[in-house]
């Protein structure tokens, strides 16, 4: 009966999906009017299946530029075809650079922003006299200082230590853990009152990927500031090339001046890896 | 004196480059009218630079989305200025997608493709129930066979063991190790009269890139045939999906025969990663 229908509308169950991107034609996650966005294409397609065009909700707000293996995001829809079926219905309709990798049932209204308990994001650095077509989307690449030019030059292939000091990388990469107060590593537009965070783990894996010229920083946390993993890129390495010594990094935390920390790394080298959710997401 | 100088031209020398480029976009090494290829590329770059517009020399002629490390070209000139120069100058003005990463003095006239001892390539296999972003133009990407379907699928992540039989692949590798005729391994239209090659190595590199849905195999040889990496891959494939016994790869070494051989793996899975060059290139 149509009265009983509008009176009980079909029910909705959530869908939670795990997101691969190639972040380089994207003006980040953030739907926004006018900009080919991660969150727009997704959704396009959601709504292409689900005449109610279901919005959508997602674990990080990533930038222009960075990638993802494992963004999460969950929508609300009354289709009842089994979870699984979303990977390949929607693969068939997303472009080439965004993919859907996994879709599980989860409750209508679960977002997975509150639900994660931590995010690891992985930044690739590259050094080398020239520019690498191969990993341009994909890597910062960084040219030797003035001062460690001439050991550089005298190798004829790069080396990872004449370009940056990794010891003492390690050694300021070691009192980012744990938690503080990262005012110091975040946007000047990033506002909000509570800047307290908590990293649980800083890696760095030289010679990334088997390519002996690639070094990735591998950033894990409960919850990131805006622009906080680049900044304590861009820090991380104005240690490693003697800009800072790495004690300067306890300053930072104890001043809370972004005006004395690196720079933002730019955002093409960074991609986030996963997220590690919590328990109120499956219904099984 | 005018008349002098027409009667002596300036002094050619020969440069030789490193060329490191992203296949994805170009229709291949080759110069082709109205196309965008590597070499008609470099060429722009070096007609802007040297009036006499100077024409290049390739080793390899990688196929349309094949993309290279190290490809090695070289071309003559009357500029006077220092090898070395001409990496930063040509990269100045090269699209971002090819760059040159090195630049060394040699013979004028010397021809790369006949200095050539031998090439090393890559072809890079992924397998996974739903593509990837970011592997896309860099991987092969494999579904599983209806026979390995189900055991796939009972273990949530792929797994390559699951996909394809290493061991097969491995036996039939070592066959092809060696002096054959190839002919059963190269294009119909490639009618050079001599197909006998040499394979000095034959290297399978499961879980490539700490990527552990990533197989690299990497293939060694003195000299290929027109798509005979990517006939050889497409073979290898097929025995490790079982559709050849792996010791079907010694009966088409024998019989020679293109039709029983694999598909042709697509080209974007492939980079050559090397050339070997002779002593004849440099002067020093």
């Amino acid at each position: 009966m149509r009265l009983d229908e509008e009176a009980n509308p079909p029910a909705l169950r959530g869908i939670r999906l795990r997101l691969t991107y190639d972040g380089t034609e994207f003006f980040g996650w953030q739907r926004q009017p006018g900009q080919r966005t991660v969150q727009g294409e997704l959704e396009r397609a959601l709504a292409r299946l689900d005449p109610s065009a279901p919005r959508s909700r997602g674990a990080s707000r990533t930038d222009a530029g960075v990638h993802a293996i494992g963004q999460i995001a969950s929508f609300d829809t009354a289709l009842r075809m089994p979870a699984e079926a979303f990977v390949h219905v929607l693969n068939r309709d997303l472009p080439e650079d965004l993919g859907v990798s996994e879709a599980i049932e989860c409750a209508a209204g679960y977002d997975p922003r509150h639900d994660s308990l931590g995010k690891l994001y992985r930044y690739v650095v590259r050094i080398g006299f020239t520019r690498d077509p191969l990993t341009r989307n994909r890597a910062w690449q960084l040219l030797p200082t003035m001062a460690r030019r001439s050991i550089a030059r005298a190798h004829r292939r790069p080396i990872l230590e004449d370009w940056l000091d990794l010891e003492a990388m390690d050694e300021a990469s070691r009192s980012l853990l744990g938690t503080h107060d990262f005012r110091a590593f975040r946007s000047a537009d990033d506002v909000r009152e509570n800047s307290v965070r908590t990293l649980t783990g800083v890696r760095l894996r030289p010679g990334f990927a088997g390519d002996p010229t690639l070094l990735a920083i591998e950033i894990e946390g409960n919850a990131f500031l805006k622009h906080m993993v680049r900044i304590v890129v861009g820090t991380l390495v104005d240690v490693g090339r003697e800009r800072f010594a790495p004690s300067h990094v306890k300053a930072l935390l104890a001043g809370g001046d972004r005006t004395q920390a690196g720079l933002t790394a730019p955002a093409h080298g960074l991609t986030l890896v996963s997220v590690a959710l919590g328990r109120i997401a499956s219904t099984d």
